[in-house]
């Protein structure tokens, strides 16, 4: 019989693992070796360098099949001295572990882990279970979770349904599951007016005014009031620039950026519409020629309130005494990948410490977490 | 009896004297030993190393006195292999006298002086005839005609009017009369916000939305329509800039320079209180501070159609035969200094070749405007 790991002990081992972006670090060799012994057929996904794991139990194709996703690779530690204990000794001192990935992500990845290989051994579910474990999302992540989503695509493997195990609860466990986040796509706007005396305006075009135009015409208003799952949208002009050090000269150009968490009453083609029709139309008036070039990291998503989202929140509530808020709100996570393949929701810790000096975790919350992940899985498959 | 230079031959001696700022080059001394020559009383009024002379004929205080104010000093010639002859070689040519400071300004320093020479010489009036010769208008413009009119205060000095002799012709000898300039005042504004995520925006306050807003403002609508002598005034924002690499950061501070060219319905003080008082607004509304800094290098000035512009605008038609515009338009010049000492407006050259490779200028181009101003002094003093 197959001994059902520790979660805080894993944790730990697997903070001992250097896994900084994108080193590999021994991190997924520690989990392929854990879950294959629990009978989890496992693959290596590499791409470009960049490592990942695939591993199942259950047959391929079953009917039904619980994923998981998330990621072994870290931030940078900074300046080991800084750190109380150092970042990947995954000490353990009054109930705490410490290091770099206690909190983002390295503890989830080991709760759903011992969670899964519990579940299988002590009572094997009619379906399958599977794991997509990426070295690269705090990277581009251009091969880490899009190649794992490929590659089970060429490979016809599937999941129902998947929890991306981030950090979701700001302060307390129970308190927020993510069913959505919001878009981004940032624009690099370039306006290339005529260079001119300032006292001569009329043999000139200003590019800054025309800048200022459709910057203005972009914050005067919101984009939107926010939507029954998600808040406003929210605009930002991160920057402007235009290096003029004459202040008797008109410049000839101008170029700001701009980025936009959107919702899902926009998508990034319909933005990057929307700013190419205004800046089109001031261009008209003023001779300002504008370039846009524009980068859609993330749509928008949302998993709707409905079957799967009922039985996360019924386990938390359950497991933590506590009804969590179903939230759209933060940054982006590589739930921005897997909700083309399907419905997909985020639970995992509380977010304190992620990237900081002297991250660490309490042990029982990571156990607490297990028993989260557990107990959603036993509901599922009942 | 003195010999009346040429003003043409006066102006190609002068040319040969390399006083690019604030070097003297040997010009004011020229023109001290031809005034001198002719009975005028020199002073040299250096100041801060910058040269500059003061010349009068007639008593001082005399019940009237006509005033002229000009400058011997030059911009760099550039590379003088671009030019077809050398830039203080004074070469004629065709009728035309080649070099640096041909029309911007050693021609009509050489026709007023030849004028002025020829006039109490040969037609003594009952007046005083003054000329105020800096060697320092194309720099820094602090110790040049400032100090003249500085040293004639000390000095119990006085011009009942004054004629700058800047090119002051578009096109045709005869066409513009200046009698007045917009004034130009220069805005270096910064805006100081609260970093954050571009995600996360109620946690930040964004400098760049907040000068967005102060900035189109400013220019969403003219500052005015115009008065009876000037075009409207004109804003110009000559740059902004953030220098932030990251999209996803709100940045801390950003910059801009806004630059006024302004007629006789503002001041510099009173467009200084109108910005800050906006600014004021804004930082009220979004948290984030502005401060700024504000250099008036000019005031306006107008001097009023009236008898002194109708006895100048009736030569210059006598001579030319075209009826000359009066004009506010343009740049600055010294005459922002002058203006408050006396009435004075500006009557030069054409203004083609300032500052130019070959510069040159129309013998026969620097005799009229010599006669123009014999004309001149002999109207005033009849």
């Amino acid at each position: 019989m197959t001994r059902t790991p520790d979660p805080a002990d894993l944790t730990a081992r697997l903070i001992r693992c250097p896994s900084v972006t994108p080193e590999e670090g021994g991190a997924l060799q520690l989990l392929a070796a854990e879950l294959g012994a629990a009978g989890f057929e496992c693959h290596r996904v590499d791409r470009n360098g960049v490592p990942n794991l695939f591993a199942r139990w259950g047959a391929k194709g079953a009917a039904r099949t619980f994923g998981f996703n998330g990621h072994t690779d870290v931030v940078p530690p900074g300046d080991p001295a800084s750190w109380t204990h150092p970042p990947f000794s995954g000490h353990r001192q009054d109930g705490w572990i410490w290091g770099r990935g206690a909190t983002d992500m390295k503890s989830a990845v080991a709760a759903f882990a011992a969670a899964a290989i519990g579940f299988v051994t002590e009572t094997p579910p009619a379906g399958a279970v599977i794991l997509t474990i990426t070295g690269d999302e705090e990277g581009p992540g251009k091969d880490g979770t899009r190649a794992l989503l490929d590659w089970m695509r060429q490979q016809g493997e599937r999941m129902d349904v998947c929890i991306v195990g981030e950090p979701s609860n700001p302060d307390r466990m129970g308190e927020m599951i993510k069913i959505g986040r919001r878009g981004s796509v940032t624009f690099g706007i370039e306006a290339q007016g005529l260079q001119g005396h300032a006292a001569y305006p009329h043999r000139a075009r200003n590019p800054v005014h025309a800048l200022l135009r459709l910057l203005h015409d972009l914050t005067a208003s919101p984009l939107d009031a926010g939507s029954p799952h998600f808040d406003p949208s929210g605009l930002q002009v991160t920057t402007i620039d235009c290096g003029n050090p004459a202040s008797n000269v008109i410049p000839e150009k101008a170029r700001a950026t701009v980025n936009i968490r959107f919702n899902d009453l926009h998508t990034g083609d319909s933005l990057d519409r929307m700013i190419r029709d205004r800046a089109r139309a001031i261009a008209a008036e003023t001779g300002v020629e504008f370039s846009i070039a524009t980068d859609i990291s993330g749509e928008s998503f949302l998993t709707k309130p409905g079957p799967f989202v009922d039985l996360v929140a019924g386990v938390v509530r359950a497991e933590t005494g506590i009804e969590p808020v179903l939230s759209t709100s933060g940054g982006t996570s590589d739930a921005r990948f897997v909700k083309d393949h399907c419905p997909v929701l985020e639970f995992g810790l509380v977010g304190h410490f992620m990237h900081q000096v002297d991250e660490r975790v309490p042990a029982d919350q990571v156990r607490q977490l297990a028993r989260i992940y557990r107990r959603i899985l036993e509901s599922y498959f009942s």
